[in-house]
């Protein structure tokens, strides 16, 4: 077991109850000195007083003990239920750091869940992601990855590239022949089914990841198109469900709401917002930028004005991008003099935003997706580097490089491992041996 | 039991674990249909899928079972330990909607917990005052009632009244004569040993009710003295140290530092902080305002200038005024034109607060009290009504009113109950009937 770590576990505010959760070889013994017990039964729901190093009384709750190593880290745990807010978590944690506990790092819990065998790479990133979960999209997503579908989908892949680098290597070692023929032709169709597979998931993890994270919408248009008022206009709908945090954490603020199931994220509206912000900067090169970021775009022109240089630039741009763009002719109430060559949906911020809403739940839905997704770019990097490995193998196995065919699929394995847990060389030995000169 | 209620008992936002929890007579059944297992044992961490109504998974968690009467609300209690975030507890509390649990309202549980016997009204507030405490001041105090003192306080006057009672009564019920001389002046020496008593706490709890909740302060003055730079290099000391919740929460925004244990609320800066504000509404009539509120008044004035009809205002204000109060003249670096008849703590905001801040910090130290005190306005008020009925109970003790003498002893055992819990006639009969005619 490693040192003992201490963090509060549940959010930082005023609830009913927060849990201080240690972790490592002196959890209990640092603990039970707060208790002032003698032992506490693993699992066993305990009511207790808890006192400070000093024996004044900080609190009462329950206490649950985690006998390692059957506990979320694989060490010993005990959680402190206490009373919510900061004073008396605060309190408990600082006693125990006084006994020589020390702060856990962020994620620190996890990461020992992970070293001690307990959780897998995947699953750790996937709890992570449903911690910020914030949409129904998201956490359907999410809970089917907690089932474990994304790791069997990875251990299959895995296992069929163990079985053929094991084959294929046992020819090295022991033959200077050629691959038979008919294991030639299965070993290829092993990797075209494979690198389809993983073309697939690759492709709708990059397109869908607004399913996980909120979809990114950028609202661009030249000055004065009403950009902000679509905005607001937007957020007022419904502002009561979503709360902001996510952009307390990022370098850019971002609004968030709530379009039936799907959480979308307008991005980049520090400058929308403003009124006051200097609109000239938030020009072409702004576009262009958010533009970039975003999964969906929603391009606004005004009715009312003939379209200029600036509208045509946007057009442009909107060429070039391989994104869901919405098209918006903002203020249909006035008298249109912006030419028919531009077309949109025709909205005015005084009336109804009701057509635009539509139009982005209809592709919104269309997004909705029932297969297995990698969830962050860790994962989407790992696969993909696995695929092009893939293409490779696929290459030097018609040139007849057995010794590069098998550094190809060792790469891959490796990286397809790394999506839930690191690669073990001992792994391919034991199939190797266990399948002895399989066929010679 | 009452009807199952279910509620998050974590705070809201994005921490490791969130904790969702359901009270009342279906809590267990409703709970076993999403976790398809057929029973709990009670007090048995318990790892657990936890599926919605549909059969899909919602996450995987601690389950904890309390069964009645042996939980925090006396009923069943059934606690989803859930990964955190907003998404998941949503979910489980969604699907025990659907089963047929309602949401709770605030302070429902601890409501239920006083209703089955389980907690006493003061320690409902103890522990509710303990949640959102902010300050190690206001920990200790609240630790100390958790340990019962203040419980105990008013079961010994309880008890001294009601044996008080029960003999008086038993005298008006049996017999014409008047009472014993010798019994007379004990009750009367009893009754003088309690007013004290209650006058003294109710004078401290007045007094310091800033240890709990955090001493509030207010900085007044005429218009650009220094207000609002004197509060910016207060709040800039230790910004990171107290997050400002509680200002989310109330109609005046407010401000709260930590200085040394102590916490510090500074009221209505809403005015001082926005520069814009329309200062001249911030006259003597807001200055009065804000000084009735607060604790402690810090009186600024302006050393560069010659002291005119606001200022004397201001001074005459202070004179009144039963509080603490620190004058600060405020620009020392600046020539002084202020009359030396106006004197106190020289400081520039362009320097350092430091001579401020250890006056404000002498002060509050000397506030430390280690004694019981009424932790809400509530216990204040009856323990201020208890203690008029003594009084006037002595007096007709006096003049040998027994009937009316018995009516306010009733009255002041009623409201000085009322602190932990209800009145009950009949433990004055118990009493009554134990000691059945004592001395007759």
């Amino acid at each position: 077991m490693f040192d003992t770590i201490v963090a509060t576990a549940t959010a930082n505010g005023v609830g009913a109850i927060s849990i201080v959760r240690v972790s490592g070889k002196d959890a209990l013994k640092l603990s039970l000195k707060l208790l002032k017990v003698n032992n506490l039964r693993p699992r066993e729901a305990k009511f207790a007083k808890i006192y400070s190093v000093n024996g004044e009384l900080i609190d009462e709750g329950i206490i649950l003990y985690f006998k390692a190593p059957n506990s979320f880290t694989g060490e010993d745990i005990v959680e402190f239920q206490t009373h919510g807010g900061f004073s008396v978590s605060n309190l408990v944690i600082e006693n125990l750091l006084n006994l020589g506990a020390r702060i856990a790092q962020p994620g620190e819990f996890s990461k020992r869940a992970f070293l001690n065998s307990k959780m897998s790479l995947s699953k750790a990133e996937t709890i992570q992601a449903l911690i910020n979960s914030r949409s129904t999209d998201s956490h359907k997503i999410l809970s089917r990855q907690l089932e474990g579908e994304l790791g069997k989908f990875i251990d299959e892949l895995r296992g069929e590239l163990v079985k053929t680098l094991a084959y294929v290597e046992t020819c090295i070692d022991y033959a200077d022949e050629d691959l038979p023929s008919d294991i030639l032709s299965s070993i290829n169709s092993m990797l075209d089914k494979n690198i389809q597979k993983l073309s697939d998931i690759v492709e709708v993890s990059s397109q869908r990841k607004g399913l996980v994270e909120g979809f990114k919408v950028a609202i661009i248009g030249k000055p004065n198109v009403g950009k902000s008022s679509i905005l607001n206009a937007l957020l007022k709908k419904d502002r009561a469900i979503i709360s902001d945090e996510a952009g307390t954490t990022r370098d850019t603020i971002e609004e968030s709401l709530l379009i039936g199931t799907h959480l979308v994220r307008i991005i980049d509206t520090a400058g929308i917002r403003d009124g006051k912000s200097n609109v000239e900067n938030l020009g072409i090169k702004h576009s262009l930028r958010v533009a970039n970021e975003a999964d969906i775009i929603i391009a606004v022109f005004d009715s009312s004005r003939v379209e200029d240089k600036e509208d045509e630039k946007i057009l442009e741009i909107l060429k070039n991008l391989d994104k869901k763009v919405i098209k918006v002719i903002n203020k249909s109430d006035l008298d249109r003099k912006l030419s028919s060559n531009i077309t949109g949906i025709e909205i005015s911020t005084k009336s109804s935003l009701k057509p635009l809403l539509d139009e982005l739940k209809k592709y919104l839905d269309s997004q909705n997706y029932d297969g297995i997704m990698l969830i962050t770019t860790r994962q989407i990097n790992a696969t993909k580097n696995a695929l092009e490995s893939l293409k490779r193998a696929k290459f030097q196995l018609e040139e007849s490089v057995l010794e590069l065919f098998a550094y190809e699929i060792n790469l891959a394995i490796a990286e397809i491992s790394s999506i839930s847990r690191p690669f073990e060389r001992s792994e391919i030995l034991d199939e190797m041996f266990s399948n002895f000169c399989l066929g010679k």
